[in-house]
């Protein structure tokens, strides 16, 4: 992929009247550009609709996680900064600099109001997904910081500590977040540090998360990638072109929490940064990494046989007088029959993030799963895993948060009006 | 770029014929493999010729460098190490696993000789570059661990301390070093992950690096990338189609270090890790961020005038009794002019590794150049900069290393052949 020759500006004035008006539905109507250029870089995705952009949206290959803590005490300054957010994200969602004015543009006398490292790489399928913390309601003495605290959802907890979680308080929680996710990673951490340079004084970055490969499908036209355990991985993901299953397992909806009816059409994230013992791993007999997984490595098919979505048979009897598919092998521990039908729309990256103390790679997969209520779709399927899961033992929790990702911002509106409303 | 369907161990079949046999010449004449394919995916460089691939080769787009510790003390453990790497090497960059089974195939009593993440991705332009540290010629004490010490060039030591490094030693120095270039990060990342996994109990990771976006043009067919502070770089880059220019500054001739005649045809590749103040500088005015540079932040072009390959005027005068590009301009200070035509073929990447603890991103430019001789082309550069650059107020060099990089590899040979024999 070479760097294009269209300008950020050029671009939105080419395709910027495209994209207005394109409604709700299921994510693949908002892809209102592909045509031309390469490797998707002008792809544009809209801002604004029914539900945010980055969770149904056919998965990007790359993404730029950050957490941010409010050091402002001014509910008027919060919401200003969410008005220039929505601003920013509106513009380089559309391939354009986060200001008005552009990177090089304007007076000398000025910092520019985009900082200049994505001039010429388009919109690269950019989707800006913003989220709120527990923290954002109530700080860490249960006092009201901005007047929410009335209207925090029930479900919007910090995390509880899971059974091998080893979590690193720096790679963990946070009152804001904003996921990037773009087939360019460079348009990616254009638009986080854009954020992040626009809420100078306002918020401060606490965690940041890069990861360079998806390991989920969000829509059926794509291809199931792989982890770094070298599997196919998500392959009963919650996908775009199921709506009936993503108001059942994803969208919030009105009546699930009154007091935060805010909410409705928005979802939960939950993030975990797990790292595996890959070189441990990678010592393992194919045969015992595919029962450990419940899957066979190369096509993604179930033990019990046929082809990657082929439904698992748990009952069928192999030898040694237990079942082909194995009581912790990790299909069957996580399966939506062992949690009472529950599905997770899981959106996760590989990640690798230099050395560790071991003389091998810090690396794994930054699991991202948008849920209707992580009290009966996550914390569940995290506990069955920690209590039975064969993986277990090449993986360590070292990140969690847990966030409320509002509905989708109307016109007009900033990201998450309807709770400051 | 969707993950493609055609199988690595497939590629091999169709194109693996096609990529013996390329003689050297300069680096273009490596691609033998472009067509079909989404992104390059199928793009294949010759591992063996003249010189190692991953110099002159069109830069890629992603980058993962890992540095390691040879933890063996025997010499054939070592050698052999060098003969795994060459043919999982030759393997890898054909689109091929690492190993002769496969990531799927063999026996499942047995781990995989390849870890899988890499089915169907190509070979997306993977090339692989090796090179020798200070290390594997003396231990810290001035040992010869190998037998190699008398052959240690006089040129590759430690590279001294500059003003403004604060050098994190997990972040420099090592033994060895592999450069991995792709334009599919999961490609690289599989690539180095797998050298690591073949050198398990005779090398262990010292650091490593990711870099998502190539801030230099190695051909002329390239456009010039942006570093994160919004510039073009390296715009005077050696490039591929610079013959003449390549024997002068990039590889190592005969007589250059006669007790080192193993590295003729190889070269001197100096990594340095630079995190840049971003939220310091995006506060500066524009017309402050193009004096630090000497550049139009737009175009690139000099602020002499012209466009972004004019040769800059250093000598027109300005306002102020001073010249238009300032004394301290960073293109002035580094320019070949300045140290008597010295020039670098730079091949460095942009980084963001999470967060610093000053609540902002840990990010920059992973630096790397290759040069004939550190001493009069890398090292004078990097003591004018430190001196006199006004860019070094927003520079922290926290890593450094510096590697000898052999010639290519011919066929029958391994890498290093030369040094060993």
């Amino acid at each position: 992929m070479s760097v294009g020759r269209i300008s950020r500006r050029g671009l939105l004035g080419g395709s910027g009247a495209a994209v207005a008006g394109v409604a709700g539905g299921f994510a693949l109507s908002r892809e209102v550009e592909a045509a031309g250029g390469i490797d998707g870089t002008t792809t544009t995705y809209a801002f604004r609709g029914a539900h945010q952009a980055g969770i149904t949206t056919p998965a990007q290959d790359r993404l730029h996680f950050v957490a941010l803590d409010v050091t402002t005490e001014s509910r008027e300054e919060l919401v200003a900064l969410l008005e220039e957010w929505t601003a920013a994200a509106e513009r380089m969602t559309r391939g354009a600099g986060a200001g008005p004015v552009g990177p090089v543009e304007g007076s000398y006398l000025l910092p520019p109001d985009d900082t200049g490292e994505a001039i010429g790489l388009g919109a690269s399928g950019l989707t800006l997904t913003f989220g709120f913390g527990p923290g954002l309601f109530r700080d860490g003495e249960g006092r009201d910081r901005f007047g929410l605290a009335d209207r925090q959802p029930e479900a919007l907890r910090d995390l509880p500590h899971f059974p091998a979680d080893v979590l690193d308080p720096r790679r963990s929680y946070g009152d804001l977040c904003v996921q990037a996710c773009a087939q360019d990673p460079q348009v990616a951490v254009h638009a986080v540090r854009n954020l992040i340079r626009i809420g100078f004084g306002r918020v401060s970055v606490r965690w940041s998360q890069l990861g360079f490969g998806r390991t989920s499908s969000t829509s059926t036209s794509q291809d199931t990638p792989r982890n770094l355990f070298g599997f196919k991985d998500g392959t009963a993901n919650v996908k775009a072109e199921e709506p009936a299953a993503l108001d059942e397992h994803v969208w919030v909806a009105p009546e699930d929490d009154p007091d935060a009816s805010w909410l409705a059409g928005g979802t939960y994230l939950a993030a975990r940064r797990i790292n595996m013992t890959m070189e441990v791993w990678d010592r393992q007999p194919l045969g015992d990494q595919e029962a450990f997984i419940g899957r066979a490595k190369g096509s993604g098919a179930p033990l019990s046989g046929g082809e990657e979505h082929t439904a698992p048979d748990f009952d069928m009897p192999g030898s040694n007088d237990t079942t082909v598919i194995a009581p912790d092998a990790h299909v069957r521990v996580v399966h939506p029959d062992a949690h009472g039908g529950a599905r997770m729309l899981r959106r996760g990256y590989n990640f690798v993030d230099g050395t560790d103390d071991l003389g091998g790679l810090d690396a794994g997969l930054f699991f991202i799963a948008f849920v209707r209520d992580p009290r009966t779709q996550f914390i569940p399927v995290q506990n069955a895993m920690a209590r039975n899961d064969a993986l277990m033992e090449y993986l360590r929790f070292t990140g969690s948060a847990l966030f409320a990702v509002p509905a989708g911002v109307a016109e007009g509106e900033h990201v998450g009006h309807a709770l400051f409303s």
